[in-house]
């Protein structure tokens, strides 16, 4: 047990972390993306979502031309890594209330690269309901307890678990759903839960210049159990082709050729 | 802008900020309440609460015995003040995985009381939806973007903001609601969305005491706009009677004369 305590009747004792709303409320948002050779990549679509975060959270000082020259000189020099980029609101006053300009908290951390996950995965449902705000849906935000306790489903065999809300299937624990039905590639509507992950994004816009349909849309667990294919996308894998549906064998091959046939790296 | 930047492809450097899951993921839970002459008032409660959030989220090394001494040498010489305690998850694996015996974080942090509120609150249906999940329902986690989004409609005279679902209105963004309806004192259910306080545990028990009829139940927006009587509850006002809600005047007598009669303090 570690022990933090800071007495903030007196002024003689400020620590920055037991003010920052991050920690206090989860009061902030992240990305996780790959360094490759110095760059962060596909950094256009973590930039992107990092000023969408912004704006919808109302961090009115978050801005990419003050994060870019932060994060050029913590990752020019690195080989392969994950980096963390985490934005949250410093406090400035009591309780939950905030300004839109309050000043922000830039967190940047750097990872060793995960082992390789295996060429498909076993997906399982969780346990766990998805947490449902339609305010908050598709934001990568800090307040993750959802996924946290689904974590917990990863057992064994289970490689990716799968959050739902009621019947609907929205997304894993830390991946995007995409699932070919009925002759059509589809992806669950993220508009009352669930993160809008770059990965999925970048591959559907791959997907629209390829003419390849794809369609946000409401996809059951009934349906999911009926596709012909399924797939989870996220920063660090890419593609990953799903075997296996709690007892259900899935066929990888409409997976794999996409993959292919787009040539879609992480 | 604090930028922190920490590099954990390398062991050199290791920040308890950057490994604190709060931080990360919202992973952990919270209590706020008033020290008064060195003690922490309805103690029984706070530890109750910390102890039931503790186990919900599998946090299986805590314990209220381990709590109380380092919470009695912090706040034993104090005379008045507010104490927030934090109890977080340690980092100790990547992602969101983690087991229920890892390490925790304890966090006390004390705060001069605040200004005192006006005797009635006047009250607005926030225009953010409150965030719904079954299994985090009524826990004081540290996932709060919606009461943080919430804080934002208490402009002008609006004191505090209630969130609902759909129709059902569940607690104001920082209180908990209960109204006087057909002869009959209710408060929401709780089981979708909000936060147990204390203080409505406490009300409610001592409710049940001198035999006063209280339920939890499911309170639409129309049945609000039709109380006889409306009041909030939190651990710094005890109760607080309603006196407007939009801009529908409210009756404040059956709030004050139940605070009176059952001579409730924070």
């Amino acid at each position: 047990l570690n022990v933090y305590f800071f007495d903030n009747c007196s002024d003689s004792q400020v620590s920055d972390f037991s003010q920052d709303r991050g920690y206090l409320f989860g009061d902030g948002f992240f990305t996780t993306g790959l360094i490759n050779k110095g760059q962060l990549r596909h950094e256009e679509y973590h930039y992107q979502r990092l000023q969408e975060a912004a704006q919808r959270l109302c961090f009115a000082r978050f801005q990419i031309s003050l994060l870019k020259p932060e994060l050029i000189t913590r990752i020019s020099h690195v080989e392969q890594a994950v980096v963390r980029i985490t934005v949250t609101r410093q406090k400035n006053q009591r309780g939950y209330g905030f300004k839109p300009d309050d000043a922000i908290n830039l967190v940047i951390q750097l990872s060793p690269l995960p082992a390789q996950v295996r060429s498909t995965c076993h997906l399982v449902f969780s346990s766990i309901p998805i947490s449902c705000n339609p305010v908050l849906a598709g934001i990568k935000h800090l307040n993750r307890l959802d996924s946290v306790l689904a974590s917990q489903d990863l057992t064994g065999d289970n490689q990716e678990a799968l959050l739902c809300q009621h019947d609907n299937v929205i997304c894993g624990s830390r991946s995007n759903l995409f699932i070919a039905y009925q002759n059509q590639w589809l992806t669950p509507d993220l508009s009352q839960a669930g993160v809008k992950g770059i990965t999925r994004r970048r591959l559907m816009d791959l997907m629209t210049q390829e003419n390849i349909a794809v369609k946000e849309t409401q996809i059951t667990q009934a349906m999911l159990l009926s596709c012909d294919a399924a797939f989870l996308t996220n920063s660090l894998w890419g593609i990953w082709p799903v075997s296996k549906i709690d007892n259900k064998i899935v066929a990888t091959e409409l997976s794999e050729n996409l993959k292919l046939k787009l040539k879609f790296e992480a």
